[in-house]
Protein backbone atom coordinates (compact mmCIF):
# COMPACT_ATOMS: atom_id res chain seq x y z
CA UNK A 1 0.00 0.00 0.00
CA UNK A 2 1.72 2.79 -1.10
CA UNK A 3 -0.39 5.33 -3.40
CA UNK A 4 -4.04 6.48 -2.08
CA UNK A 5 -6.15 8.21 -3.91
CA UNK A 6 -9.16 9.73 -1.86
CA UNK A 7 -12.08 11.10 -4.43
CA UNK A 8 -13.73 13.90 -2.00
CA UNK A 9 -11.66 14.96 0.99
CA UNK A 10 -14.15 15.81 3.13
CA UNK A 11 -15.29 14.14 6.60
CA UNK A 12 -15.08 10.35 5.78
CA UNK A 13 -12.34 10.52 3.17
CA UNK A 14 -10.34 13.09 4.92
CA UNK A 15 -10.62 11.02 8.11
CA UNK A 16 -9.86 8.02 6.37
CA UNK A 17 -6.76 9.44 4.55
CA UNK A 18 -5.78 10.93 8.09
CA UNK A 19 -5.49 6.88 9.88
CA UNK A 20 -4.62 4.78 6.89
CA UNK A 21 -1.47 7.55 6.25
CA UNK A 22 -0.61 6.46 9.84
CA UNK A 23 -0.39 2.56 9.67
CA UNK A 24 2.76 3.21 6.98
CA UNK A 25 5.03 6.33 6.47
CA UNK A 26 5.49 5.50 2.85
CA UNK A 27 2.00 6.04 1.83
CA UNK A 28 1.45 9.01 -0.40
CA UNK A 29 -2.29 10.65 -0.03
CA UNK A 30 -3.76 12.26 -3.34
CA UNK A 31 -6.37 13.95 -3.29
CA UNK A 32 -9.31 14.41 -5.94
CA UNK A 33 -12.00 16.66 -5.79
CA UNK A 34 -13.63 19.72 -8.10
CA UNK A 35 -13.96 21.68 -5.33
CA UNK A 36 -10.06 23.39 -4.89
CA UNK A 37 -10.24 25.21 -2.24
CA UNK A 38 -11.08 22.08 -0.57
CA UNK A 39 -7.78 20.48 -1.60
CA UNK A 40 -5.82 23.50 -0.84
CA UNK A 41 -7.53 23.16 2.97
CA UNK A 42 -6.79 19.20 3.23
CA UNK A 43 -2.91 19.87 1.86
CA UNK A 44 -2.87 22.72 4.62
CA UNK A 45 -4.45 20.02 7.21
CA UNK A 46 -1.91 17.45 6.33
CA UNK A 47 -5.29 15.39 5.31
CA UNK A 48 -4.09 14.87 1.45
CA UNK A 49 -0.41 14.89 0.65
CA UNK A 50 -0.76 16.06 -3.10
CA UNK A 51 -3.40 17.10 -5.48
CA UNK A 52 -4.21 14.67 -8.56
CA UNK A 53 -6.63 14.36 -11.55
CA UNK A 54 -8.92 11.40 -12.40
CA UNK A 55 -6.71 10.34 -14.59
CA UNK A 56 -4.00 9.36 -12.63
CA UNK A 57 -5.61 6.75 -9.93
CA UNK A 58 -4.09 4.41 -12.62
CA UNK A 59 -1.44 4.51 -9.75
CA UNK A 60 -3.03 3.62 -7.44
CA UNK A 61 -3.41 0.81 -4.59
CA UNK A 62 -6.31 2.25 -3.42
CA UNK A 63 -8.98 4.48 -4.41
CA UNK A 64 -11.21 5.83 -1.42
CA UNK A 65 -14.64 7.14 -3.28
CA UNK A 66 -16.16 9.61 -0.39
CA UNK A 67 -18.70 11.71 -2.76
CA UNK A 68 -22.61 12.39 -2.45
CA UNK A 69 -24.03 9.11 -3.62
CA UNK A 70 -25.34 10.16 -6.71
CA UNK A 71 -21.81 11.05 -7.89
CA UNK A 72 -20.65 7.96 -6.48
CA UNK A 73 -22.89 5.76 -8.60
CA UNK A 74 -22.04 8.22 -11.77
CA UNK A 75 -18.26 7.47 -11.40
CA UNK A 76 -17.99 4.30 -10.23
CA UNK A 77 -17.85 3.34 -13.45
CA UNK A 78 -15.39 5.79 -14.87
CA UNK A 79 -13.38 4.47 -11.74
CA UNK A 80 -13.31 0.88 -12.39
CA UNK A 81 -12.55 1.50 -16.11
CA UNK A 82 -9.36 3.43 -15.59
CA UNK A 83 -7.65 1.01 -12.27
CA UNK A 84 -4.84 -1.12 -12.36
CA UNK A 85 -5.30 -4.71 -11.68
CA UNK A 86 -4.00 -4.26 -7.84
CA UNK A 87 -6.31 -1.74 -7.25
CA UNK A 88 -8.87 -1.62 -4.63
CA UNK A 89 -11.83 0.38 -4.58
CA UNK A 90 -13.69 1.75 -1.52
CA UNK A 91 -16.93 3.66 -1.90
CA UNK A 92 -18.43 4.96 1.75
CA UNK A 93 -21.96 6.27 0.64
CA UNK A 94 -24.61 5.74 3.24
CA UNK A 95 -26.82 3.79 0.29
CA UNK A 96 -25.35 0.69 -1.38
CA UNK A 97 -28.35 -0.74 -3.55
CA UNK A 98 -27.64 1.49 -6.01
CA UNK A 99 -23.69 1.53 -6.37
CA UNK A 100 -23.79 -2.14 -6.19
CA UNK A 101 -26.40 -2.30 -8.78
CA UNK A 102 -24.04 -0.20 -10.91
CA UNK A 103 -20.90 -2.14 -10.93
CA UNK A 104 -22.54 -5.50 -11.07
CA UNK A 105 -21.56 -6.42 -14.61
CA UNK A 106 -18.05 -4.19 -14.79
CA UNK A 107 -15.49 -6.40 -16.13
CA UNK A 108 -13.70 -4.96 -12.26
CA UNK A 109 -16.13 -5.67 -10.25
CA UNK A 110 -13.52 -7.62 -8.01
CA UNK A 111 -11.48 -4.86 -7.33
CA UNK A 112 -14.36 -2.76 -5.64
CA UNK A 113 -15.56 -3.26 -1.99
CA UNK A 114 -19.04 -1.09 -1.13
CA UNK A 115 -19.27 -0.40 2.53
CA UNK A 116 -20.70 1.84 4.59
CA UNK A 117 -18.49 3.50 7.80
CA UNK A 118 -21.23 4.54 10.13
CA UNK A 119 -19.05 7.26 11.56
CA UNK A 120 -20.50 10.38 10.15
CA UNK A 121 -21.41 13.59 12.16
CA UNK A 122 -23.17 16.92 11.22
CA UNK A 123 -19.89 18.20 9.81
CA UNK A 124 -18.30 18.31 6.02
CA UNK A 125 -15.39 19.28 3.86
CA UNK A 126 -11.59 18.59 4.54
CA UNK A 127 -12.08 20.98 8.75
CA UNK A 128 -14.03 18.02 9.23
CA UNK A 129 -11.96 15.18 8.89
CA UNK A 130 -10.34 13.73 12.23
CA UNK A 131 -8.00 11.08 13.43
CA UNK A 132 -8.98 7.97 15.40
CA UNK A 133 -13.01 8.82 13.62
CA UNK A 134 -13.27 5.23 13.08
CA UNK A 135 -12.08 3.82 16.69
CA UNK A 136 -14.59 1.09 17.38
CA UNK A 137 -17.03 2.40 15.03
CA UNK A 138 -19.09 -0.22 12.64
CA UNK A 139 -18.34 -0.40 8.94
CA UNK A 140 -20.70 -2.41 7.08
CA UNK A 141 -19.87 -3.95 3.88
CA UNK A 142 -21.84 -5.14 1.33
CA UNK A 143 -21.76 -8.12 -1.31
CA UNK A 144 -17.93 -8.77 0.34
CA UNK A 145 -18.23 -12.17 -1.67
CA UNK A 146 -17.97 -9.76 -5.02
CA UNK A 147 -14.30 -8.63 -4.08
CA UNK A 148 -11.25 -10.42 -5.01
CA UNK A 149 -9.59 -12.51 -1.92
CA UNK A 150 -6.71 -10.79 -1.95
CA UNK A 151 -8.29 -7.35 -1.83
CA UNK A 152 -10.85 -8.56 0.79
CA UNK A 153 -7.71 -9.17 2.71
CA UNK A 154 -5.97 -5.96 2.23
CA UNK A 155 -9.28 -3.90 3.12
CA UNK A 156 -10.11 -5.94 6.21
CA UNK A 157 -6.22 -5.22 8.08
CA UNK A 158 -6.08 -1.99 7.48
CA UNK A 159 -9.97 -1.63 8.75
CA UNK A 160 -9.32 -3.28 11.73
CA UNK A 161 -5.61 -1.25 12.05
CA UNK A 162 -7.39 1.82 12.44
CA UNK A 163 -10.10 0.11 14.65
CA UNK A 164 -13.24 -0.59 12.97
CA UNK A 165 -15.68 -3.47 13.45
CA UNK A 166 -16.82 -4.88 10.54
CA UNK A 167 -20.52 -6.24 9.75
CA UNK A 168 -21.81 -8.35 6.84
CA UNK A 169 -24.79 -7.08 5.18
CA UNK A 170 -26.34 -7.62 1.66
CA UNK A 171 -27.20 -4.01 0.18
CA UNK A 172 -30.72 -4.78 0.02
CA UNK A 173 -31.22 -5.27 4.07
CA UNK A 174 -28.27 -2.31 4.50
CA UNK A 175 -30.66 0.20 2.91
CA UNK A 176 -34.36 -0.97 4.52
CA UNK A 177 -32.77 -0.61 8.18
CA UNK A 178 -30.51 2.55 8.14
CA UNK A 179 -33.46 4.54 6.37
CA UNK A 180 -34.75 3.55 10.37
CA UNK A 181 -31.57 4.14 12.22
CA UNK A 182 -29.85 6.88 10.37
CA UNK A 183 -32.08 8.27 7.41
CA UNK A 184 -35.08 9.13 9.91
CA UNK A 185 -33.31 10.79 12.29
CA UNK A 186 -32.49 13.24 10.02
CA UNK A 187 -35.62 14.27 8.87
CA UNK A 188 -37.03 14.26 12.03
CA UNK A 189 -33.87 16.90 13.09
CA UNK A 190 -34.53 18.62 10.04
CA UNK A 191 -38.48 19.31 10.30
CA UNK A 192 -37.99 19.99 14.27
CA UNK A 193 -35.33 22.85 13.43
CA UNK A 194 -37.40 24.01 10.44
CA UNK A 195 -40.75 23.87 12.73
CA UNK A 196 -39.42 26.12 15.41
CA UNK A 197 -37.16 28.40 12.97
CA UNK A 198 -40.77 29.12 11.59
CA UNK A 199 -42.35 29.75 14.60
CA UNK A 200 -39.63 31.58 16.28
CA UNK A 201 -38.64 33.76 13.73
CA UNK A 202 -39.51 36.57 14.53
CA UNK A 203 -38.61 35.98 18.61
CA UNK A 204 -35.04 35.11 17.84
CA UNK A 205 -34.23 35.97 21.41
CA UNK A 206 -36.67 32.49 22.10
CA UNK A 207 -33.59 30.33 21.84
CA UNK A 208 -32.28 31.95 24.85
CA UNK A 209 -34.87 29.02 26.62
CA UNK A 210 -33.28 26.07 24.23
CA UNK A 211 -30.97 23.95 26.55
CA UNK A 212 -28.71 20.97 25.33
CA UNK A 213 -31.65 18.71 25.00
CA UNK A 214 -33.27 20.58 21.87
CA UNK A 215 -29.56 20.96 20.73
CA UNK A 216 -28.94 17.52 21.14
CA UNK A 217 -32.54 16.81 18.95
CA UNK A 218 -32.12 19.42 16.45
CA UNK A 219 -28.12 18.66 15.53
CA UNK A 220 -28.55 16.54 12.44
CA UNK A 221 -30.12 19.69 10.82
CA UNK A 222 -26.90 21.03 10.47
CA UNK A 223 -26.09 18.06 7.82
CA UNK A 224 -25.04 19.30 4.22
CA UNK A 225 -28.30 19.17 1.91
CA UNK A 226 -25.53 18.55 -0.67
CA UNK A 227 -24.94 15.02 0.93
CA UNK A 228 -28.44 14.33 1.84
CA UNK A 229 -30.43 14.97 -1.36
CA UNK A 230 -28.91 12.42 -2.60
CA UNK A 231 -29.38 10.07 -0.14
CA UNK A 232 -33.01 9.94 0.21
CA UNK A 233 -33.18 10.21 -3.42
CA UNK A 234 -31.41 7.00 -3.43
CA UNK A 235 -33.20 5.40 -0.81
CA UNK A 236 -36.49 7.05 -1.48
CA UNK A 237 -39.04 3.75 -0.68
CA UNK A 238 -37.41 3.27 2.52
CA UNK A 239 -37.29 6.71 3.42
CA UNK A 240 -41.12 7.12 2.64
CA UNK A 241 -41.72 3.81 4.52
CA UNK A 242 -39.76 5.07 8.08
CA UNK A 243 -41.21 8.30 7.62
CA UNK A 244 -44.87 7.44 7.56
CA UNK A 245 -44.76 5.28 10.59
CA UNK A 246 -43.25 7.94 11.99
CA UNK A 247 -46.21 10.44 11.17
CA UNK A 248 -47.99 7.77 12.43
CA UNK A 249 -46.65 7.50 15.55
CA UNK A 250 -46.62 11.04 16.14
CA UNK A 251 -50.56 11.71 15.17
CA UNK A 252 -51.72 8.94 17.93
CA UNK A 253 -49.53 10.40 20.42
CA UNK A 254 -51.17 13.86 19.34
CA UNK A 255 -54.97 12.28 19.32
CA UNK A 256 -54.18 10.48 22.99
CA UNK A 257 -53.17 14.25 24.45
CA UNK A 258 -56.63 15.31 22.55
CA UNK A 259 -58.26 12.57 24.37
CA UNK A 260 -56.58 13.27 27.87
CA UNK A 261 -55.95 10.22 28.20
CA UNK A 262 -52.30 10.25 29.64
CA UNK A 263 -52.25 7.11 30.74
CA UNK A 264 -51.30 5.54 27.39
CA UNK A 265 -48.68 8.49 26.74
CA UNK A 266 -47.12 7.73 29.94
CA UNK A 267 -46.61 3.66 29.05
CA UNK A 268 -45.89 4.50 25.09
CA UNK A 269 -42.93 6.65 26.77
CA UNK A 270 -42.48 4.02 29.39
CA UNK A 271 -42.11 1.36 26.82
CA UNK A 272 -39.58 3.64 24.68
CA UNK A 273 -37.72 3.87 27.66
CA UNK A 274 -35.58 0.89 26.76
CA UNK A 275 -34.17 2.69 24.45
CA UNK A 276 -31.14 3.36 27.15
CA UNK A 277 -30.85 -0.20 27.03
CA UNK A 278 -29.95 -0.44 23.42
CA UNK A 279 -27.38 2.41 23.09
CA UNK A 280 -25.45 1.33 25.60
CA UNK A 281 -22.24 1.36 23.68
CA UNK A 282 -22.83 3.68 21.44
CA UNK A 283 -21.45 7.24 21.61
CA UNK B 1 -29.57 31.33 54.53
CA UNK B 2 -29.22 28.78 56.79
CA UNK B 3 -31.67 25.74 56.37
CA UNK B 4 -32.33 24.89 52.88
CA UNK B 5 -35.28 22.47 52.29
CA UNK B 6 -35.43 20.00 48.81
CA UNK B 7 -39.14 19.01 48.12
CA UNK B 8 -38.19 16.04 45.75
CA UNK B 9 -33.78 15.18 45.96
CA UNK B 10 -33.56 14.62 41.51
CA UNK B 11 -31.38 16.18 38.92
CA UNK B 12 -32.62 20.00 39.29
CA UNK B 13 -33.58 20.32 43.11
CA UNK B 14 -30.82 17.76 44.16
CA UNK B 15 -28.32 19.45 42.03
CA UNK B 16 -29.47 23.22 43.02
CA UNK B 17 -28.77 21.56 46.85
CA UNK B 18 -25.30 20.76 45.82
CA UNK B 19 -24.26 24.51 44.43
CA UNK B 20 -26.10 26.54 47.17
CA UNK B 21 -24.29 24.48 50.07
CA UNK B 22 -20.83 25.52 48.62
CA UNK B 23 -22.18 28.90 48.68
CA UNK B 24 -21.75 29.20 52.76
CA UNK B 25 -20.43 26.11 55.00
CA UNK B 26 -23.32 27.53 57.81
CA UNK B 27 -26.29 25.80 55.20
CA UNK B 28 -28.21 22.74 55.69
CA UNK B 29 -29.54 20.95 53.30
CA UNK B 30 -32.69 19.14 54.30
CA UNK B 31 -34.19 16.58 51.92
CA UNK B 32 -37.90 15.17 51.96
CA UNK B 33 -39.06 12.97 49.35
CA UNK B 34 -42.03 10.19 49.67
CA UNK B 35 -38.86 8.23 48.14
CA UNK B 36 -37.09 6.82 50.61
CA UNK B 37 -34.11 5.43 48.60
CA UNK B 38 -33.45 8.62 47.09
CA UNK B 39 -33.24 9.58 50.17
CA UNK B 40 -30.62 7.77 51.41
CA UNK B 41 -28.93 8.10 48.14
CA UNK B 42 -29.03 11.77 48.64
CA UNK B 43 -27.07 11.90 51.91
CA UNK B 44 -24.85 9.21 50.93
CA UNK B 45 -23.88 11.34 47.87
CA UNK B 46 -23.81 14.61 50.33
CA UNK B 47 -26.44 15.87 47.88
CA UNK B 48 -28.41 16.57 50.95
CA UNK B 49 -27.63 16.78 55.13
CA UNK B 50 -30.51 15.44 56.88
CA UNK B 51 -33.95 13.85 55.87
CA UNK B 52 -36.93 16.10 56.43
CA UNK B 53 -40.75 15.93 57.08
CA UNK B 54 -42.70 19.02 55.25
CA UNK B 55 -43.81 19.93 58.31
CA UNK B 56 -40.56 21.00 59.08
CA UNK B 57 -40.53 23.44 56.61
CA UNK B 58 -41.77 26.14 58.73
CA UNK B 59 -37.76 26.02 59.91
CA UNK B 60 -36.73 26.60 56.63
CA UNK B 61 -35.24 29.63 54.94
CA UNK B 62 -35.31 28.59 51.55
CA UNK B 63 -37.64 25.76 49.65
CA UNK B 64 -36.60 24.07 46.84
CA UNK B 65 -40.06 22.60 45.08
CA UNK B 66 -38.91 20.57 42.42
CA UNK B 67 -41.06 17.38 41.94
CA UNK B 68 -42.89 16.79 38.80
CA UNK B 69 -45.56 19.67 38.09
CA UNK B 70 -48.80 17.74 38.64
CA UNK B 71 -47.53 17.47 42.48
CA UNK B 72 -46.15 20.69 42.60
CA UNK B 73 -49.37 22.80 40.97
CA UNK B 74 -51.17 20.47 43.95
CA UNK B 75 -48.43 20.99 47.24
CA UNK B 76 -47.72 24.47 46.43
CA UNK B 77 -50.63 25.43 48.68
CA UNK B 78 -49.67 23.56 51.78
CA UNK B 79 -45.99 24.96 51.58
CA UNK B 80 -47.17 28.34 51.51
CA UNK B 81 -49.51 27.70 54.29
CA UNK B 82 -46.65 25.94 56.58
CA UNK B 83 -43.53 28.60 55.63
CA UNK B 84 -42.87 31.63 58.23
CA UNK B 85 -42.76 35.16 56.81
CA UNK B 86 -39.08 35.31 55.55
CA UNK B 87 -38.80 32.05 53.82
CA UNK B 88 -38.27 31.93 49.79
CA UNK B 89 -40.18 29.17 47.80
CA UNK B 90 -39.12 28.68 44.36
CA UNK B 91 -40.07 26.41 41.95
CA UNK B 92 -38.29 24.50 38.77
CA UNK B 93 -41.50 22.80 36.71
CA UNK B 94 -41.31 23.30 33.08
CA UNK B 95 -44.40 24.77 32.47
CA UNK B 96 -45.50 28.01 34.63
CA UNK B 97 -49.09 28.90 34.02
CA UNK B 98 -50.90 26.37 36.17
CA UNK B 99 -48.09 26.95 39.35
CA UNK B 100 -48.42 30.54 38.87
CA UNK B 101 -52.13 30.46 38.99
CA UNK B 102 -52.77 27.96 41.71
CA UNK B 103 -50.61 30.54 43.90
CA UNK B 104 -52.51 33.87 42.66
CA UNK B 105 -54.81 34.00 45.54
CA UNK B 106 -52.89 32.95 48.26
CA UNK B 107 -51.76 35.20 51.08
CA UNK B 108 -47.94 34.26 51.22
CA UNK B 109 -48.16 34.82 47.30
CA UNK B 110 -44.66 37.06 47.81
CA UNK B 111 -43.02 34.48 49.27
CA UNK B 112 -43.09 32.30 46.21
CA UNK B 113 -40.51 33.02 43.24
CA UNK B 114 -41.59 30.71 39.90
CA UNK B 115 -38.71 29.44 38.09
CA UNK B 116 -37.46 27.40 35.58
CA UNK B 117 -33.59 26.82 35.40
CA UNK B 118 -33.12 25.27 31.21
CA UNK B 119 -30.86 22.52 32.75
CA UNK B 120 -32.25 19.51 32.36
CA UNK B 121 -30.68 16.59 30.92
CA UNK B 122 -31.97 12.78 29.87
CA UNK B 123 -31.22 11.98 33.38
CA UNK B 124 -32.91 11.82 37.00
CA UNK B 125 -32.82 10.55 40.58
CA UNK B 126 -30.11 11.92 42.91
CA UNK B 127 -27.34 10.15 41.84
CA UNK B 128 -28.21 12.52 37.95
CA UNK B 129 -27.25 16.20 40.16
CA UNK B 130 -23.98 17.09 39.44
CA UNK B 131 -22.01 20.34 40.60
CA UNK B 132 -22.11 23.50 38.46
CA UNK B 133 -24.97 22.22 36.48
CA UNK B 134 -26.45 25.99 36.20
CA UNK B 135 -23.18 27.24 35.19
CA UNK B 136 -23.92 29.77 32.26
CA UNK B 137 -27.91 27.96 31.87
CA UNK B 138 -30.83 30.08 31.26
CA UNK B 139 -33.11 30.25 34.15
CA UNK B 140 -36.77 31.78 33.22
CA UNK B 141 -38.73 33.74 36.09
CA UNK B 142 -41.93 34.28 35.94
CA UNK B 143 -43.96 37.27 37.39
CA UNK B 144 -40.96 38.77 39.15
CA UNK B 145 -42.72 41.24 40.49
CA UNK B 146 -45.51 39.28 42.88
CA UNK B 147 -42.40 38.51 44.71
CA UNK B 148 -41.58 40.39 47.68
CA UNK B 149 -38.28 42.66 47.12
CA UNK B 150 -35.93 41.43 49.93
CA UNK B 151 -36.65 37.51 48.65
CA UNK B 152 -36.41 38.66 45.09
CA UNK B 153 -33.07 39.75 46.01
CA UNK B 154 -31.85 37.24 48.06
CA UNK B 155 -32.82 34.93 45.42
CA UNK B 156 -31.21 36.24 42.79
CA UNK B 157 -28.05 36.76 44.19
CA UNK B 158 -27.73 33.30 44.92
CA UNK B 159 -28.79 32.95 41.10
CA UNK B 160 -26.28 34.81 40.08
CA UNK B 161 -23.66 33.39 42.51
CA UNK B 162 -24.00 29.68 40.78
CA UNK B 163 -23.66 31.38 36.96
CA UNK B 164 -27.07 31.03 35.78
CA UNK B 165 -28.56 33.91 33.28
CA UNK B 166 -31.79 35.10 34.30
CA UNK B 167 -34.61 36.12 31.78
CA UNK B 168 -37.78 37.48 33.04
CA UNK B 169 -41.31 36.29 31.07
CA UNK B 170 -44.70 36.16 31.52
CA UNK B 171 -46.02 32.56 32.68
CA UNK B 172 -48.55 31.95 29.41
CA UNK B 173 -45.05 33.71 26.95
CA UNK B 174 -43.01 31.11 28.78
CA UNK B 175 -45.93 27.75 28.05
CA UNK B 176 -46.04 28.98 24.62
CA UNK B 177 -42.12 29.19 23.85
CA UNK B 178 -40.96 25.96 26.17
CA UNK B 179 -43.51 24.35 24.25
CA UNK B 180 -41.51 24.70 20.70
CA UNK B 181 -37.80 24.65 22.34
CA UNK B 182 -37.63 21.70 24.65
CA UNK B 183 -41.23 20.25 24.92
CA UNK B 184 -41.87 19.53 21.23
CA UNK B 185 -38.17 17.69 20.60
CA UNK B 186 -39.27 14.96 23.56
CA UNK B 187 -41.95 14.33 21.88
CA UNK B 188 -40.07 13.93 18.35
CA UNK B 189 -37.39 11.95 20.29
CA UNK B 190 -39.56 9.77 22.12
CA UNK B 191 -41.48 8.72 18.96
CA UNK B 192 -38.20 8.27 16.60
CA UNK B 193 -37.29 6.07 19.06
CA UNK B 194 -40.87 4.20 19.69
CA UNK B 195 -40.62 3.87 15.58
CA UNK B 196 -37.29 2.60 15.18
CA UNK B 197 -37.95 -0.25 17.86
CA UNK B 198 -41.91 -0.87 16.49
CA UNK B 199 -39.49 -2.20 13.04
CA UNK B 200 -36.51 -3.16 14.94
CA UNK B 201 -37.72 -5.50 17.82
CA UNK B 202 -36.86 -8.96 16.24
CA UNK B 203 -33.65 -7.56 14.81
CA UNK B 204 -31.90 -6.90 17.68
CA UNK B 205 -28.04 -6.58 16.34
CA UNK B 206 -29.68 -3.58 13.39
CA UNK B 207 -28.55 -1.17 16.19
CA UNK B 208 -25.56 -1.99 15.50
CA UNK B 209 -25.69 -0.11 12.51
CA UNK B 210 -26.85 3.18 14.58
CA UNK B 211 -24.41 5.55 15.08
CA UNK B 212 -23.56 9.06 17.10
CA UNK B 213 -26.48 10.89 14.78
CA UNK B 214 -29.30 8.62 16.07
CA UNK B 215 -28.23 8.54 19.77
CA UNK B 216 -28.49 12.26 19.83
CA UNK B 217 -31.30 12.69 18.47
CA UNK B 218 -32.92 9.97 20.28
CA UNK B 219 -31.43 10.51 23.48
CA UNK B 220 -34.62 12.34 24.97
CA UNK B 221 -36.41 9.45 24.93
CA UNK B 222 -34.44 8.07 27.78
CA UNK B 223 -36.08 11.15 29.61
CA UNK B 224 -38.69 10.02 32.82
CA UNK B 225 -42.06 9.44 31.93
CA UNK B 226 -42.97 9.98 35.41
CA UNK B 227 -41.80 14.02 35.12
CA UNK B 228 -43.00 13.89 30.91
CA UNK B 229 -46.62 12.88 31.25
CA UNK B 230 -47.95 15.80 33.52
CA UNK B 231 -45.72 18.73 31.75
CA UNK B 232 -47.62 17.60 28.60
CA UNK B 233 -50.82 17.32 30.81
CA UNK B 234 -50.39 21.07 31.48
CA UNK B 235 -49.02 21.91 28.39
CA UNK B 236 -52.13 20.03 26.53
CA UNK B 237 -53.00 23.32 24.07
CA UNK B 238 -49.29 24.42 23.15
CA UNK B 239 -47.98 21.01 23.13
CA UNK B 240 -50.96 20.03 20.51
CA UNK B 241 -50.22 22.73 18.21
CA UNK B 242 -46.09 21.97 18.16
CA UNK B 243 -46.82 18.69 17.32
CA UNK B 244 -49.49 19.66 14.38
CA UNK B 245 -47.12 21.85 12.91
CA UNK B 246 -44.06 19.49 12.97
CA UNK B 247 -46.46 16.28 11.93
CA UNK B 248 -47.64 19.23 8.85
CA UNK B 249 -43.56 19.82 8.16
CA UNK B 250 -42.77 15.76 8.37
CA UNK B 251 -45.73 15.11 6.04
CA UNK B 252 -45.09 17.97 3.40
CA UNK B 253 -41.25 16.40 3.06
CA UNK B 254 -42.60 13.09 2.58
CA UNK B 255 -44.81 14.50 -0.18
CA UNK B 256 -41.97 16.29 -1.72
CA UNK B 257 -40.36 12.73 -1.89
CA UNK B 258 -43.16 10.89 -3.38
CA UNK B 259 -42.97 13.59 -6.24
CA UNK B 260 -39.95 12.99 -6.54
CA UNK B 261 -39.34 17.08 -5.72
CA UNK B 262 -35.84 16.91 -4.39
CA UNK B 263 -34.90 20.17 -5.64
CA UNK B 264 -37.34 21.27 -2.73
CA UNK B 265 -36.24 18.84 -0.36
CA UNK B 266 -32.60 20.14 -0.80
CA UNK B 267 -33.98 23.91 -0.44
CA UNK B 268 -36.46 22.99 2.72
CA UNK B 269 -32.76 21.24 4.34
CA UNK B 270 -30.78 24.38 3.46
CA UNK B 271 -32.67 26.95 4.62
CA UNK B 272 -32.92 24.89 7.95
CA UNK B 273 -28.90 24.91 8.31
CA UNK B 274 -29.63 27.97 9.52
CA UNK B 275 -30.36 26.30 13.45
CA UNK B 276 -26.10 26.60 13.02
CA UNK B 277 -26.22 30.06 13.81
CA UNK B 278 -28.97 30.31 16.50
CA UNK B 279 -27.38 27.17 18.14
CA UNK B 280 -24.21 28.92 18.63
CA UNK B 281 -23.28 28.72 22.30
CA UNK B 282 -26.06 25.95 23.55
CA UNK B 283 -24.27 22.97 25.10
Amino acid sequence: MKNIYVIGVGLIGGSLALDFKKLDKDICVYGIDHNNTHLDEAITLNVIDKKAELEDIKNADLVILSIPVDASVTMITDVLDQISDNTLVIDVGSTKRDICKATENHPNRRNFLAMHPIAGTEFSGPKAAIHGLFQNKTNIICEVEETAFTLQETALKMFSQIGMRIRYMNPKAHDKHIAYVSHLSHISSFMLGKTVIEKEKNERDIFDMAGSGFASTVRLAKSSPEMWTPIFKQNKENVIETLEEYIVNLTHFKELMKADNFEAIFNDMKNTNHIKDILKGIA
